[in-house]
């Protein structure tokens, strides 16, 4: 057991080690121990430092129904942000630095790098123990297809939590709210506070979220218990399938299964009358994605997509590629290009879709498949 | 290792019993050993009697790019044949008994008792040693939502393949054309004889097959090796998404995204312009599919299917209840009725899917998901 000294519960290290829910990383120049799995109520992504420990930010379950979702989750009044469509990251300052922790508690050398355009690191003088729990969007991201279509290049920050080095757990939203707005972080939009039976409303804003094209929402109570539960727009899961129907074999086939089955019953509780519309795009994400892969295959032979990104320094773009290269066995990652273009290292790089291209090229040249 | 007399290769069945690959069956009042997988060159669904052996059905690969899968699959021509979309049984003669073993080597109750009508078993009287493999198609099935649109009612049998008790491996196909004829068969189509260079000529049979709703082909090479793989329609994959999307828990997942790169990799071959009619009709099979599944919860409160079939005997039917609850953990088989009319008893039943009931309950009463 690992004391880190501010009161909070001990952290079992050394059991987690043990177990091999747990191992030690060296990245950015920093080593930690970090938790690869839930482990005796530690969440994954958790980063234990020599003096201080991030927790990882835990799951939120989701509901597939809305009204009987809220009624059956929420007893008291909770909040409704918007869910943004991006990657999660933790941001908190070690010594002199700012750190952002990738869910899995990995340091993202992009986000780490262009942290100081992405927030304003004063917080930390001011507060010094806090994490930034947000979620890093855009076009230009290294790790995403999707991004939210109200931001039309790079990347923005949007925090959703503010926690404490060293606590489990989240600061209420009260708090949390005040902090936002006394040191300007740009923040996730938040719709306000609502009961369960406010659905009618809920769904208006739902159905708003869903004409465009946004990801959906995360209702949170703080009292008398702490509460979470997400629930997306049908679009998102379309938008899903489009953006991953290249890389089919490389997802677990639930993956598809769970967002049929999310917009289904999207659109039952919405009432959509647009139930033919949305089984068109349906049909066309799933379509659309595996003939690009094959037309793709056909003229180059592989199966990928390409990916640009902003660095401040050269060396963070190849950290990152280093970094990227390690997440996968599937998928290859290949560097196109790292130019200067005032300011920033702009890098180019394609993720290749090994197990897509390994069947189109089997499947292209006549081979045979059991199923 | 068990002779069976014949001067075939002795079948391992001590030790596949032994690896549990093979285990003891009483049904239909016959005791035999069934494999239960492929096992050192003996097929799945072999059955081995005290006096003889019926070979399993080998599995036949799957192409799924038509002129490329032809070029380097089949040297020599070969046979195209109609492929049904039934069930695979092996009708053959047993003392004075007539028998039908499933694919998987069970003694199907519902076949056995319907052979009389499916075919003439005159056959075996001059032919006690055949092995009839052939498919048992139509709406009025016990095993399959979909059948050929071209059965209006109850079942039939198309014979694909002969073989001999004890021997493994088909007749070569002239035999069989000669045997069929000569005891008036019923057979499945046969479209003649065709080599890799005529691709032109198999693409007008898909194509009509594919208008037609029809499942696709089988291609069968007798020399210099034997050498078989099979091709289906887009519309067959459709098909198949709608019949199953109501239970789409309960297959595996890559059921459904084998059958999406069929499609496009059909469409993309045939170079057919209705791209949008066909990415609008899978996303009718998914979203119809599950939407049928999630208003029949709503009603019903459980998610299943009817069935319907004839039997000649109240006993065949009642075995077949016995039969069916055997198969599957994950489906809940229900009788609804078993009546007389006219010559035959006419059982209805349903099939339960446990998952999707299961979890259509947990989320439509606000239960959350974690993905």
């Amino acid at each position: 057991m690992k004391e880190d000294g501010r009161g909070s519960p001990p952290v079992p290290v050394q059991e987690a080690l043990a177990h091999r829910k747990a191992r030690e990383i060296e990245a950015e120049g920093e080593a930690y121990i970090c938790f690869n799995d839930d482990f005796r109520g530690v969440p994954r992504g958790t980063a234990v430092f020599a003096d201080c420990t991030v927790y990882g930010y835990p799951q939120i379950g989701r509901i597939l129904a809305l009204q009987a979702g809220l009624a059956e989750q929420f007893a008291a009044p909770f909040w409704v942000e918007e869910k943004i469509d991006g990657y999660n990251v933790r941001v908190f300052r070690r010594g002199e630095r700012v750190l952002a922790l990738t869910r899995g508690g990995f340091v993202c050398p992009f986000t780490t790098d262009r942290i100081g355009d992405l927030m304003d690191a004063a917080v930390f003088e001011h507060e010094p123990d806090l994490v930034v729990c947000a979620e890093v969007a855009g076009p230009d991201n290294p790790y995403l297809e999707s991004s939210p279509p109200f931001i039309k290049r790079d990347v923005r920050l949007f925090a959703f939590d503010l926690g404490r080095l060293g606590c489990p757990g989240f600061l209420p939203q009260e708090d949390k709210h005040r902090l936002i707005e006394q040191h300007g972080l740009p923040a996730v939009p938040c719709f306000g506070r609502y009961r369960a039976a406010d659905v009618d409303a809920l769904q208006a804003i739902l159905e708003r979220l869903d004409r465009e094209w946004r990801e959906g929402v995360v209702f949170k109570q703080d009292r008398p218990e702490p509460r979470r539960a997400k629930y997306v727009t049908s679009t998102s899961s379309v938008l899903d399938i489009r953006a991953t129907a290249y890389n089919i074999l490389d997802l677990p086939p639930e993956y598809f299964i769970n967002r049929i089955m999310r917009l289904v019953l999207f659109m039952e509780e919405q009432g959509l009358d647009s139930e033919q519309a949305l089984a068109d795009a349906i049909g066309e994400a799933f379509v659309g994605g595996m003939r690009e892969a094959i037309d793709q295959f056909k003229a180059q032979h592989k199966v990928f997509r390409t990916y640009t990104c902003r660095f401040r320094t050269r060396e963070a773009a190849q950290r990152m590629l280093v970094h990227l290269g390690r997440k996968s066995r599937q998928v290859q990652v290949n560097k196109h290009d790292l130019r200067r273009e005032g300011d920033y290292w702009v890098l180019e790089f394609e993720r290749v879709s090994q197990s897509m291209s390994g069947m189109l090229n089997h499947l292209l040249s006549g081979g045979v498949v059991y199923d």
